[in-house]
Protein backbone atom coordinates (compact mmCIF):
# COMPACT_ATOMS: atom_id res chain seq x y z
CA UNK A 1 0.00 0.00 0.00
CA UNK A 2 1.17 3.47 -0.75
CA UNK A 3 1.23 5.89 1.40
CA UNK A 4 0.03 9.58 0.26
CA UNK A 5 0.11 12.03 2.97
CA UNK A 6 -0.05 15.84 2.27
CA UNK A 7 3.26 16.71 0.85
CA UNK A 8 5.00 20.07 0.52
CA UNK A 9 4.65 19.51 -3.15
CA UNK A 10 2.32 17.41 -4.98
CA UNK A 11 4.09 16.56 -8.82
CA UNK A 12 6.44 14.40 -7.27
CA UNK A 13 6.55 12.25 -10.65
CA UNK A 14 7.88 14.55 -13.28
CA UNK A 15 5.90 13.38 -16.34
CA UNK A 16 9.25 13.13 -18.50
CA UNK A 17 10.55 10.52 -15.92
CA UNK A 18 7.62 8.22 -15.33
CA UNK A 19 8.90 5.63 -16.86
CA UNK A 20 12.20 5.52 -14.96
CA UNK A 21 9.88 5.67 -11.43
CA UNK A 22 9.90 1.98 -11.49
CA UNK A 23 13.32 1.87 -12.03
CA UNK A 24 15.63 1.06 -9.17
CA UNK A 25 15.70 0.14 -5.40
CA UNK A 26 12.71 1.08 -3.10
CA UNK A 27 14.96 4.33 -1.20
CA UNK A 28 12.38 4.48 1.65
CA UNK A 29 12.05 0.55 1.99
CA UNK A 30 16.43 0.01 1.76
CA UNK A 31 16.84 2.83 4.35
CA UNK A 32 14.22 0.72 6.67
CA UNK A 33 16.45 -2.38 5.92
CA UNK A 34 19.90 -0.53 6.88
CA UNK A 35 18.88 0.66 9.56
CA UNK A 36 17.50 -2.63 10.99
CA UNK A 37 20.70 -3.90 9.92
CA UNK A 38 22.26 -1.60 11.92
CA UNK A 39 20.28 -2.54 14.94
CA UNK A 40 21.03 -6.63 14.47
CA UNK A 41 25.00 -5.65 14.66
CA UNK A 42 24.16 -3.51 17.51
CA UNK A 43 25.97 -0.72 15.84
CA UNK A 44 23.29 2.33 16.22
CA UNK A 45 19.18 2.14 16.98
CA UNK A 46 17.89 4.79 14.28
CA UNK A 47 14.00 4.17 13.88
CA UNK A 48 11.71 5.56 11.47
CA UNK A 49 8.84 7.22 12.78
CA UNK A 50 5.52 6.86 12.43
CA UNK A 51 3.33 8.57 10.06
CA UNK A 52 1.05 10.88 12.14
CA UNK A 53 -2.35 9.95 11.91
CA UNK A 54 -5.45 12.17 12.88
CA UNK A 55 -8.31 9.66 14.16
CA UNK A 56 -12.01 10.88 13.64
CA UNK A 57 -13.63 7.71 14.20
CA UNK A 58 -13.16 4.54 15.78
CA UNK A 59 -15.26 1.06 15.74
CA UNK A 60 -15.27 -1.52 18.56
CA UNK A 61 -16.30 -4.36 16.56
CA UNK A 62 -15.39 -6.38 19.59
CA UNK A 63 -14.57 -5.21 23.28
CA UNK A 64 -10.65 -6.44 22.71
CA UNK A 65 -10.08 -4.98 19.02
CA UNK A 66 -10.20 -0.88 17.82
CA UNK A 67 -10.86 -0.17 14.06
CA UNK A 68 -10.24 2.91 12.66
CA UNK A 69 -12.67 3.61 10.27
CA UNK A 70 -12.04 7.55 10.00
CA UNK A 71 -8.91 8.66 9.70
CA UNK A 72 -6.30 11.63 7.81
CA UNK A 73 -2.66 11.51 7.34
CA UNK A 74 -1.17 14.71 9.32
CA UNK A 75 2.12 16.32 8.72
CA UNK A 76 5.00 15.35 10.08
CA UNK A 77 6.03 17.78 12.71
CA UNK A 78 9.83 16.51 12.98
CA UNK A 79 11.31 14.29 10.43
CA UNK A 80 11.27 10.63 8.96
CA UNK A 81 13.85 9.13 11.55
CA UNK A 82 15.73 9.74 14.30
CA UNK A 83 17.88 7.89 17.12
CA UNK A 84 21.46 7.48 18.60
CA UNK A 85 24.81 6.50 16.87
CA UNK A 86 28.63 5.99 19.15
CA UNK A 87 26.56 8.20 21.63
CA UNK A 88 25.27 10.95 19.78
CA UNK A 89 21.49 11.88 18.61
CA UNK A 90 21.46 11.50 14.90
CA UNK A 91 18.09 13.13 13.23
CA UNK A 92 17.54 13.51 9.14
CA UNK A 93 14.83 13.52 6.61
CA UNK A 94 15.09 11.34 3.80
CA UNK A 95 14.02 12.61 -0.05
CA UNK A 96 14.14 11.33 -3.46
CA UNK A 97 13.63 13.13 -6.42
CA UNK A 98 13.23 11.69 -9.81
CA UNK A 99 14.57 15.32 -11.67
CA UNK A 100 18.76 15.42 -11.27
CA UNK A 101 17.99 18.05 -8.89
CA UNK A 102 16.23 18.60 -5.62
CA UNK A 103 13.77 21.44 -5.42
CA UNK A 104 13.53 23.09 -2.06
CA UNK A 105 9.75 22.79 -1.99
CA UNK A 106 10.11 19.25 -1.73
CA UNK A 107 10.49 19.84 2.02
CA UNK A 108 8.83 21.70 4.58
CA UNK A 109 10.34 24.19 6.07
CA UNK A 110 9.39 23.26 9.55
CA UNK A 111 11.68 20.02 9.02
CA UNK A 112 14.60 22.38 7.89
CA UNK A 113 14.15 24.28 11.46
CA UNK A 114 13.92 21.45 13.31
CA UNK A 115 17.47 19.59 11.82
CA UNK A 116 18.86 23.12 12.95
CA UNK A 117 17.64 23.23 15.91
CA UNK A 118 19.02 19.84 16.62
CA UNK A 119 22.61 20.82 15.44
CA UNK A 120 21.80 23.70 17.64
CA UNK A 121 21.50 21.48 20.33
CA UNK A 122 24.71 19.20 19.36
CA UNK A 123 23.07 16.06 17.19
CA UNK A 124 23.52 15.34 13.82
CA UNK A 125 21.29 16.42 11.86
CA UNK A 126 21.21 16.19 8.03
CA UNK A 127 19.24 15.58 4.83
CA UNK A 128 19.48 12.74 2.55
CA UNK A 129 18.73 12.50 -0.91
CA UNK A 130 18.01 9.70 -3.58
CA UNK A 131 18.10 11.14 -7.39
CA UNK A 132 17.07 8.41 -8.86
CA UNK A 133 17.01 9.28 -12.47
CA UNK A 134 21.57 8.65 -12.17
CA UNK A 135 21.22 6.39 -8.83
CA UNK A 136 23.14 8.33 -6.51
CA UNK A 137 22.94 9.30 -3.05
CA UNK A 138 24.17 12.63 -0.80
CA UNK A 139 24.18 12.79 2.44
CA UNK A 140 24.13 16.85 3.07
CA UNK A 141 24.72 18.19 6.35
CA UNK A 142 22.03 20.32 7.61
CA UNK A 143 24.03 23.39 7.67
CA UNK A 144 25.42 23.34 3.96
CA UNK A 145 21.82 22.42 3.20
CA UNK A 146 20.66 25.34 4.39
CA UNK A 147 23.22 27.45 3.12
CA UNK A 148 21.85 26.38 -0.18
CA UNK A 149 18.51 26.63 0.71
CA UNK A 150 18.95 30.43 2.07
CA UNK A 151 20.58 31.08 -0.87
CA UNK A 152 17.58 29.71 -3.06
CA UNK A 153 15.02 31.72 -1.09
CA UNK A 154 16.98 34.92 -1.66
CA UNK A 155 16.16 34.23 -5.12
CA UNK A 156 19.58 32.27 -6.62
CA UNK A 157 18.27 28.95 -7.17
CA UNK A 158 15.22 26.91 -6.10
CA UNK A 159 17.15 23.94 -6.06
CA UNK A 160 20.08 21.51 -5.57
CA UNK A 161 21.56 20.18 -8.53
CA UNK A 162 23.08 16.43 -7.93
CA UNK A 163 26.38 17.61 -9.74
CA UNK A 164 26.80 20.90 -7.26
CA UNK A 165 25.80 18.77 -4.33
CA UNK A 166 29.90 17.70 -3.34
CA UNK A 167 30.70 21.47 -3.46
CA UNK A 168 28.26 22.07 -0.98
CA UNK A 169 29.77 20.07 1.28
CA UNK A 170 27.69 17.04 0.74
CA UNK A 171 29.30 13.31 0.47
CA UNK A 172 28.48 10.40 -1.48
CA UNK A 173 26.76 7.43 0.17
CA UNK A 174 27.98 4.42 -2.32
CA UNK A 175 25.20 1.83 -2.66
CA UNK A 176 26.29 -1.79 -1.51
CA UNK A 177 25.38 -5.22 -0.83
CA UNK A 178 24.61 -5.47 2.79
CA UNK A 179 23.21 -2.87 4.07
CA UNK A 180 22.63 -1.39 0.56
CA UNK A 181 22.68 2.08 2.17
CA UNK A 182 25.94 2.24 4.03
CA UNK A 183 25.17 6.17 5.34
CA UNK A 184 26.77 5.32 8.72
CA UNK A 185 30.22 5.26 6.42
CA UNK A 186 29.84 8.53 5.64
CA UNK A 187 28.55 9.78 9.01
CA UNK A 188 31.59 8.37 10.37
CA UNK A 189 33.73 10.27 7.97
CA UNK A 190 31.88 13.68 8.37
CA UNK A 191 31.03 13.96 12.50
CA UNK A 192 33.44 11.77 13.65
CA UNK A 193 36.66 11.81 11.54
CA UNK A 194 38.69 15.13 14.19
CA UNK A 195 38.23 12.14 17.08
CA UNK B 1 -10.78 11.31 21.62
CA UNK B 2 -9.36 8.47 23.43
CA UNK B 3 -6.79 6.38 22.05
CA UNK B 4 -6.98 2.34 22.87
CA UNK B 5 -4.28 0.45 21.03
CA UNK B 6 -3.43 -2.94 22.64
CA UNK B 7 -2.11 -2.77 25.84
CA UNK B 8 0.41 -5.72 26.96
CA UNK B 9 -2.47 -5.48 30.24
CA UNK B 10 -5.78 -4.68 29.74
CA UNK B 11 -7.10 -3.87 33.43
CA UNK B 12 -5.16 -0.85 33.59
CA UNK B 13 -8.31 0.77 35.84
CA UNK B 14 -8.26 -1.18 38.98
CA UNK B 15 -12.34 -0.82 40.12
CA UNK B 16 -11.66 0.18 43.89
CA UNK B 17 -9.65 2.97 42.62
CA UNK B 18 -12.25 4.25 39.62
CA UNK B 19 -13.69 6.87 41.48
CA UNK B 20 -9.98 8.70 41.70
CA UNK B 21 -9.49 8.31 37.91
CA UNK B 22 -10.66 11.31 37.05
CA UNK B 23 -9.10 13.45 39.43
CA UNK B 24 -5.31 15.01 39.06
CA UNK B 25 -3.68 15.65 35.68
CA UNK B 26 -3.88 13.98 32.10
CA UNK B 27 -0.15 12.65 32.66
CA UNK B 28 0.47 12.23 29.14
CA UNK B 29 -0.93 15.04 28.48
CA UNK B 30 1.18 17.46 30.62
CA UNK B 31 4.21 15.60 29.88
CA UNK B 32 3.47 16.79 26.23
CA UNK B 33 2.86 20.49 27.43
CA UNK B 34 6.26 20.19 29.45
CA UNK B 35 8.28 18.91 25.95
CA UNK B 36 6.38 21.60 24.26
CA UNK B 37 7.86 24.60 26.61
CA UNK B 38 11.22 22.63 26.52
CA UNK B 39 11.40 23.45 22.99
CA UNK B 40 10.18 26.89 22.87
CA UNK B 41 12.49 28.13 25.39
CA UNK B 42 15.00 25.95 23.32
CA UNK B 43 16.41 23.91 26.20
CA UNK B 44 15.77 20.28 24.88
CA UNK B 45 14.08 19.00 21.42
CA UNK B 46 12.09 15.81 23.03
CA UNK B 47 9.01 14.67 20.92
CA UNK B 48 6.25 12.14 21.37
CA UNK B 49 5.95 10.00 18.43
CA UNK B 50 3.31 9.29 16.61
CA UNK B 51 1.33 6.17 17.50
CA UNK B 52 1.74 3.36 14.83
CA UNK B 53 -1.30 2.49 12.59
CA UNK B 54 -1.64 -0.14 10.39
CA UNK B 55 -3.78 0.72 7.67
CA UNK B 56 -5.57 -1.34 5.30
CA UNK B 57 -7.90 0.90 3.30
CA UNK B 58 -7.74 4.67 2.19
CA UNK B 59 -10.30 6.12 -0.28
CA UNK B 60 -9.67 9.30 -2.57
CA UNK B 61 -13.05 11.16 -2.28
CA UNK B 62 -11.27 14.12 -4.32
CA UNK B 63 -8.00 13.64 -6.13
CA UNK B 64 -5.95 15.88 -3.68
CA UNK B 65 -7.07 14.22 0.05
CA UNK B 66 -6.83 10.75 1.40
CA UNK B 67 -9.30 9.29 3.69
CA UNK B 68 -8.05 6.28 6.00
CA UNK B 69 -11.58 4.36 6.19
CA UNK B 70 -9.81 1.08 7.98
CA UNK B 71 -6.86 1.01 9.74
CA UNK B 72 -5.98 -0.72 13.24
CA UNK B 73 -3.21 0.44 15.89
CA UNK B 74 -0.08 -1.05 16.37
CA UNK B 75 2.40 -2.26 19.00
CA UNK B 76 4.91 0.34 19.27
CA UNK B 77 8.05 -0.98 18.41
CA UNK B 78 9.86 1.58 20.34
CA UNK B 79 8.98 3.64 23.24
CA UNK B 80 6.81 7.52 23.71
CA UNK B 81 9.40 9.67 23.94
CA UNK B 82 12.69 10.30 22.35
CA UNK B 83 15.18 13.63 21.53
CA UNK B 84 18.17 15.35 22.52
CA UNK B 85 18.70 17.05 25.78
CA UNK B 86 22.72 18.61 26.10
CA UNK B 87 24.16 17.07 23.33
CA UNK B 88 22.98 13.56 24.65
CA UNK B 89 20.36 10.97 22.99
CA UNK B 90 17.62 10.97 25.57
CA UNK B 91 14.67 8.58 25.15
CA UNK B 92 12.24 7.09 27.84
CA UNK B 93 8.50 5.89 28.41
CA UNK B 94 5.84 7.17 30.18
CA UNK B 95 3.44 5.27 32.55
CA UNK B 96 1.00 6.11 34.85
CA UNK B 97 -1.10 3.33 37.43
CA UNK B 98 -4.18 3.59 39.65
CA UNK B 99 -2.88 2.13 42.00
CA UNK B 100 0.03 2.34 45.05
CA UNK B 101 2.10 -0.25 43.09
CA UNK B 102 3.58 -0.23 39.17
CA UNK B 103 3.20 -3.70 38.18
CA UNK B 104 5.54 -4.94 35.47
CA UNK B 105 3.11 -6.61 32.79
CA UNK B 106 1.87 -2.71 32.07
CA UNK B 107 5.27 -2.47 29.75
CA UNK B 108 6.01 -4.54 26.78
CA UNK B 109 9.71 -6.42 27.06
CA UNK B 110 10.70 -5.25 23.97
CA UNK B 111 10.38 -1.32 25.22
CA UNK B 112 12.84 -2.72 28.31
CA UNK B 113 15.03 -4.30 25.54
CA UNK B 114 15.28 -0.93 23.43
CA UNK B 115 15.37 1.25 26.69
CA UNK B 116 18.58 -0.88 27.88
CA UNK B 117 19.77 -0.31 24.37
CA UNK B 118 19.34 3.19 24.27
CA UNK B 119 21.85 2.75 27.58
CA UNK B 120 24.20 0.78 26.15
CA UNK B 121 24.55 2.67 23.47
CA UNK B 122 25.28 6.12 25.53
CA UNK B 123 21.97 7.73 25.48
CA UNK B 124 20.05 8.44 28.60
CA UNK B 125 17.12 6.25 29.20
CA UNK B 126 14.70 5.52 31.85
CA UNK B 127 10.81 5.26 32.82
CA UNK B 128 8.62 7.72 34.25
CA UNK B 129 5.59 6.50 35.87
CA UNK B 130 2.82 8.21 37.62
CA UNK B 131 1.31 7.28 40.47
CA UNK B 132 -1.75 9.23 40.32
CA UNK B 133 -3.66 8.27 43.36
CA UNK B 134 -0.58 9.58 45.30
CA UNK B 135 -0.24 12.48 42.97
CA UNK B 136 3.60 11.26 42.94
CA UNK B 137 5.92 11.31 39.30
CA UNK B 138 9.50 9.02 39.53
CA UNK B 139 11.85 9.21 36.91
CA UNK B 140 13.63 5.53 37.37
CA UNK B 141 16.88 4.97 35.02
CA UNK B 142 16.58 1.82 32.99
CA UNK B 143 19.49 0.02 35.12
CA UNK B 144 17.57 0.38 37.87
CA UNK B 145 14.45 -0.07 36.83
CA UNK B 146 15.73 -3.79 35.02
CA UNK B 147 17.29 -4.70 38.34
CA UNK B 148 13.60 -4.38 40.37
CA UNK B 149 12.37 -6.39 37.11
CA UNK B 150 14.71 -9.10 36.73
CA UNK B 151 14.27 -9.67 40.32
CA UNK B 152 10.88 -9.81 39.66
CA UNK B 153 11.06 -12.40 36.67
CA UNK B 154 13.08 -14.07 39.43
CA UNK B 155 9.97 -14.16 41.10
CA UNK B 156 10.38 -12.23 43.98
CA UNK B 157 8.10 -8.79 43.00
CA UNK B 158 5.64 -8.83 39.99
CA UNK B 159 5.72 -4.63 40.04
CA UNK B 160 7.34 -1.25 42.52
CA UNK B 161 5.32 0.07 45.42
CA UNK B 162 5.56 3.84 44.92
CA UNK B 163 7.51 3.72 48.90
CA UNK B 164 10.26 1.52 47.32
CA UNK B 165 10.70 3.73 43.95
CA UNK B 166 13.74 6.23 45.85
CA UNK B 167 15.54 2.53 47.09
CA UNK B 168 15.89 1.32 43.94
CA UNK B 169 17.41 4.52 42.75
CA UNK B 170 14.53 6.43 41.11
CA UNK B 171 14.36 10.26 42.02
CA UNK B 172 11.09 11.96 42.69
CA UNK B 173 10.23 14.72 39.98
CA UNK B 174 8.62 16.87 41.96
CA UNK B 175 4.69 18.74 40.25
CA UNK B 176 5.32 22.21 39.33
CA UNK B 177 3.74 25.16 37.58
CA UNK B 178 5.02 25.76 34.38
CA UNK B 179 6.21 23.44 33.40
CA UNK B 180 3.96 20.97 35.16
CA UNK B 181 6.62 18.18 34.90
CA UNK B 182 9.96 19.66 35.18
CA UNK B 183 11.36 16.18 34.72
CA UNK B 184 14.98 17.77 33.30
CA UNK B 185 15.83 18.87 36.81
CA UNK B 186 16.17 15.20 37.58
CA UNK B 187 17.46 14.15 34.81
CA UNK B 188 20.53 16.71 34.98
CA UNK B 189 20.67 15.71 38.46
CA UNK B 190 20.44 11.99 37.42
CA UNK B 191 22.79 11.90 34.51
CA UNK B 192 24.69 15.25 34.72
CA UNK B 193 25.86 16.08 38.16
CA UNK B 194 29.35 14.76 37.44
CA UNK B 195 30.05 16.97 34.34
Amino acid sequence: MKIKYPSPHKNITNEKNKNSAARGMLFELELNKSNEYYININKALIYKKPTPIRIVKVDYPNRSHAKIVEAYYQTPSTTDYNGVYRGKYIDYEAKETQNLSFAFDHIFPHQIEHLRKVDQHGGIAFVIIFFRRVNKIYLIDIKDFYKAYIAGKNGEKHSIKYTDVEDLGGIEVTIGYSPVIDYLKQVDLKYFSDN
